[in-house]
């Protein structure tokens, strides 16, 4: 995986870290389900997803508008998803929903 | 590691996301002394990092206000890390600056 070609800011970033329950059956499979769900939502820009040694998850997705960040979040699977993760699957999580204001990117990117 | 306990918004994130290229000597030692002297920084309020099998590394570090972003960039011993990186360690990196506008937190904190 690299990391996300996004557009130009602003736009959003909705910054999920968590750490897992021993043994979170069914959490990959609706990991990898939910990624496919977001990238078919309306203003998804794109997606980066990393879980160390430690346990500790750090996901960011990134957003056209704060809209498209609530309109996912209100998606059926989404949210059937969220509750049986918080019944299940992490130990903690937090969410954070911020506006990215300024990027820099190596190698530097060719801007169309 | 867990998520980072970071006050009521608003405040600052640096979402860095990195590939590394083989064999970065020296890398992990950096990586360790930056999180050490980032939080001695001002306005350091917390540090979340995990790299997965894939190889993409996301780290997000908090700070209370745009200025403490800045001030953090101009550390010297920052910008020498900056440097290596870009000559030796990475493949690639994209670095967001982004305001941290709403939270969601589980098990929900009790704020003070």
């Amino acid at each position: 995986m690299n990391p996300a070609r996004t557009p130009e800011p602003p736009y959003w970033a909705v910054i999920f870290t968590s750490t897992l329950n021993p043994e979170p059956h069914g959490y990959e499979e609706m990991a990898v389900a939910m990624v496919e769900l977001a990238a078919r939502q309306p203003g998804f820009l794109g997606f980066e997803s990393a879980r160390g040694a430690d346990g500790l998850g750090v996901t960011v997705s990134y957003w056209a508008s704060l809209e498209a960040v609530a309109a996912w979040k209100e998606v059926a699977a989404h949210q059937a998803a969220q509750r049986t993760g918080i019944e299940r699957w992490y130990r903690a999580f937090v969410t954070r929903v911020a506006r990215v204001e300024r990027t820099t990117t190596f190698p530097p990117l060719a801007r169309s």
